[in-house]
């Protein structure tokens, strides 16, 4: 059962409220968000809940049996948008997010950045700390390389979305990220969650390498439950037995994380297949499905890339998957 | 290599080209298909394609290095379209084909066709002879079901797509099948799929439980080689660790098996997700990744069938996906 | 509800108990085995089973709510052993099956007996039916393959276990088979499960691809039900995302279906590993962790066999397992 | 490659090394351990290495073409048995690790202790940072209960392992902890991994839960290269389609394990089946499987316990496995 209670309620008002739900066999926790108050109460029991609905302080209150409470649909019809600088993720439209997965160097993001500009995308993604399988591989040119990533995009308008991989980096990174990306070995990284709960930026959270969706939702709510509403989910491809592809996209996800959630949902086809032929046919599939949002990676010589490259869009393939997600998109909303 | 001869070439001027090919050290095998007529060489020596090319009574010559051969893309660039009535499946557009998972009875088939009719659909699918998990359950109306099934699609001129369950089973079907599914289970029951090579009427052959794209398409091999070149595959979800729903539809694989092969690809989101909210997502997500064709349940009453009610739509939500897929099929081909 | 009932009990007497049955909401299906007859009654109410006890003509009566009833250990506490020749599987004793993968010719089968001899193992595999993932590779040598491997073998007093691959093979085999395998391809092959059913001579069933422990004991049952009791149960390792070997053996499933179920469990470490290397380790586990008996492949000359060479032991590395396996089961039974 | 140099070699000296090296198209990386030096070179040219044998302060020179490189068995023969207190894990011997999933209160951490003392178990497991998928459950007793643990274990003379879940947590547990266990959701956080490379305490390090054998091991090597070579791998079972227990148990992964890596290769039976009555089953096939090691979980009360319940042991039946253990080991060791 989710409570909202009202803003500045005195707490001998609160007490009534978490008195009644103890005494039926509730275990209550308060959780206080960047927005809003909640009492999450926990218990075996059906409870009827209007008799909390006409308590004093009560504003709202939901029934939800799932393991996760208060990223559950149920409780809150409407897609939450996120908004990142002008743009509202989540409000109906199909937000485009591009970039490469790693920043390498000045002229390498000028130039993907130009290609943004072109196509009015406002939302670039570039890696500077990379996880990486082996210890002896490249792991990104770090937060000197975040600045200058930040330098070009303010100048451009173009808001930031950067992998951030353990608790410790996000104060240093605060200043220069508009969207902490949390990625899918770190997706049950419950300490990484619990701090990126307490920080006043979105987070866009991808699902585990084999992540359940209930895992996801259920990370979510660590987050959300933390103190930060402004989150994102994102499906990433998981992996299976099939390896003719890096992980396999699982459409399914898209309709159905929309059901169960009231958080955005976004669809990154570069990782849900790893090759570069697949990529925009899958793009065009997530977006009919419904995603809120495509995160994709494109580089001006994808077969130069520090990394991904062989799931990499160049300009012209990126330019041609725009045109037709703009096609589809219109005749789908 | 595949070596594809001139129909009527004489024995000897074959053994001239087989006796090349021999001599090169690779094994040759005749496949004549009701088509054609193929030399499939294997060897792990990369031959010299021209050598062949000029001698008397070959009409083509191609270099396939994968586990499947007549199947590949590689030796042949444009779909080989399959005709059902006056259906051309493959040639460009996206074929819908709809119906119950089971016959049932005349009342429930008149319904659906009536249905099919009204939208202008001209391929009804519902299963007679039923694969089910259990021995105590509902096995199907067997070839009695059958018969009453053709009778009514005939009168509406509509065709037959069916499950055939084992060789033994070919013969008395025959009369009133258009076309012969072969289900997930029996994906590499390659004693079946021998039998259907011999078969002059359309195969559709569905990818296994967790078969893999290699697996898919060499089980296609084996009708081809078989000598029926009428074949359709078909995405029905796969098997993972994610049990949200009953199966994953691996969206990845209808761009990819577009790539490998010539043989048209069907998607079934009916199997491909097990859940009815779900379908009409996928369905759409499948026509804009470039699926051939579409074969999704519809039933007049889902919550009163014999099986899989849970995955099937009624009248009402099959009308609202044919809609939506003309919408954006209009403008993605 | 699992209703034994009294042999030649007469149809009058039969029907008391069915129409108590069928009035307490149950259908009821009457199964006759080759070695009793039962009513299986499926219902989703809750029954007081001794309402049936003390009916007239009942045997005994258990309450089994699983997928499966017949072959769940619910209702028959002690291991089912299954006469082969002289050999009881399943009744203590951990029981050796070796051989090769596919049957190629006297001088093989000769060298594979003398071995088996050497070492008192009564039972050996063998293919001569072979499923292939390619049409163009090895399917065994056939019917004439089998003849000469049961010649060979009857002078030797060794039985034989081999595949069959559909139901119209079963009657032209049957001379010359003592166990009917079916392999993992065909484990959801219905038409071939029921067929079987018919045959009075014992059947090892093996696990799908991907099979879950409920299928295996669900296709169990349709054998069972079909009328034939003598039954063997295959973990044969599963498909899972690791590549390292070629299947996972699934070691926790010869503990689970121990409990689960009243048939005999076999372990393949061979096609359980698929690496040569590993095969003896696997053995030993699976002996340990209580499987009735152990299946492994063995050849005279592994990196000539005609097919499976990287996963079959030669007769010294065999010879070794066999000892370090009469060491452990010494002391673990 | 990878090059060991004598200790205290000169810069001038080694530079004559890596030089070689560069010029021989290689990129060189120096890896300083807590034990040796070493140069890790990766190229994609086979070098002769018997060039580098005779180079000054050369002291050991092997080809390693894996994607890890100083935990490969090619390089090192002989297991690296790791010191936890008076015990040598990897020596040749299984050595047990047991105790309950979280550690609750006194009593619960003095009853355990004193059962594995009566068993001459040195090792106790107990988690106080518990990962957990849901935030409202019990994360464990933290750093207080960890000093609680610490404080009744050196009592007895018992060494503690436990669970590490972030890089800013070591430096508070170093004083408490005997070897810092990384669990299977953090197998790969690679900043948690390159932190405990500069501990100098041993790490198990658990195959994450949809990790490949590779990956485990690259994990590994991030910890060795990074400068500490006291590391265990733990098999805990891996993520699958079936859901009839919480994990699979790898089996397979004990052997191969032992093949590709001198590292101990620990079994954890509890979380690679989920079930109580297959962990003593699954215990003993890892024995007898090669394991270096047994951790298991077991509790005064089972059904009471804060977390794990279903799959930890009463000291009853802990006894019957440790009993059946050491029959197991006396014969295959």
């Amino acid at each position: 059962m989710i409570i909202q209670i009202a803003p500045g309620l005195s707490d001998k008002k609160k007490d009534v409220i978490i008195n009644k739900a103890v005494s039926g066999h509730f275990k209550v926790r308060e959780v206080r968000t960047q927005s809003a108050t909640y009492l999450i109460a926990i218990g075996t029991e059906a409870a009827d809940i209007r008799q909390f609905g006409a308590l004093e302080g009560v504003m709202d209150v939901h029934h939800v049996a799932d393991n996760y409470k208060l990223v559950s649909r149920k409780w809150k019809r409407q897609t939450s948008a996120v908004r990142v600088g002008n743009t509202l993720i989540g409000a109906g439209d199909c937000t485009l997010m591009a970039g490469p997965c790693s920043i390498e160097n000045e002229q390498q993001v000028e130039a993907v950045v130009a290609h943004l500009v072109t196509h009015n995308i406002k939302i670039m993604r570039g890696g500077v700390f990379k996880p990486r399988s082996s210890p002896y591989t490249f792991r990104g040119l770090g937060l000197e390389g975040l600045k200058m990533f930040y330098d070009i995009c303010r100048k451009n308008d173009i808001s930031i979305i950067t992998e951030v991989m353990e608790s410790g980096q996000i104060d240093m990174m605060y200043d220069y990220v508009d969207i902490f990306q949390v990625g899918a070995r770190n997706s049950q990284n419950f300490n990484l969650l619990d701090a990126l709960g307490e920080v006043d930026k979105p987070v866009l959270l991808k699902r585990g390498i084999s992540g359940t969706i209930d895992e996801l939702l259920q990370s979510a709510e660590y987050i959300f439950s933390g103190g930060n509403e402004q989150l994102l989910l994102c499906e990433r491809g998981i992996r299976t037995y099939e390896n003719a592809y890096r992980n396999t996209f699982d459409i399914n996800a898209i309709p159905l994380l929309r059901e169960k959630t009231h958080l955005p949902v976004i669809a990154d086809p570069s990782h849900g297949t790893g090759m570069r032929s697949l990529v925009p046919f899958v793009a065009l599939a997530a977006a009919v499905a419904g995603a809120d949002g495509i995160m994709y990676e494109v580089h001006p010589q994808p077969e130069k890339a520090f990394s991904d490259g062989q799931q990499t869009l160049n300009f012209k393939e990126s330019t041609l998957l725009i045109g037709q997600l703009k096609k589809v998109l219109s005749v789908s909303r």
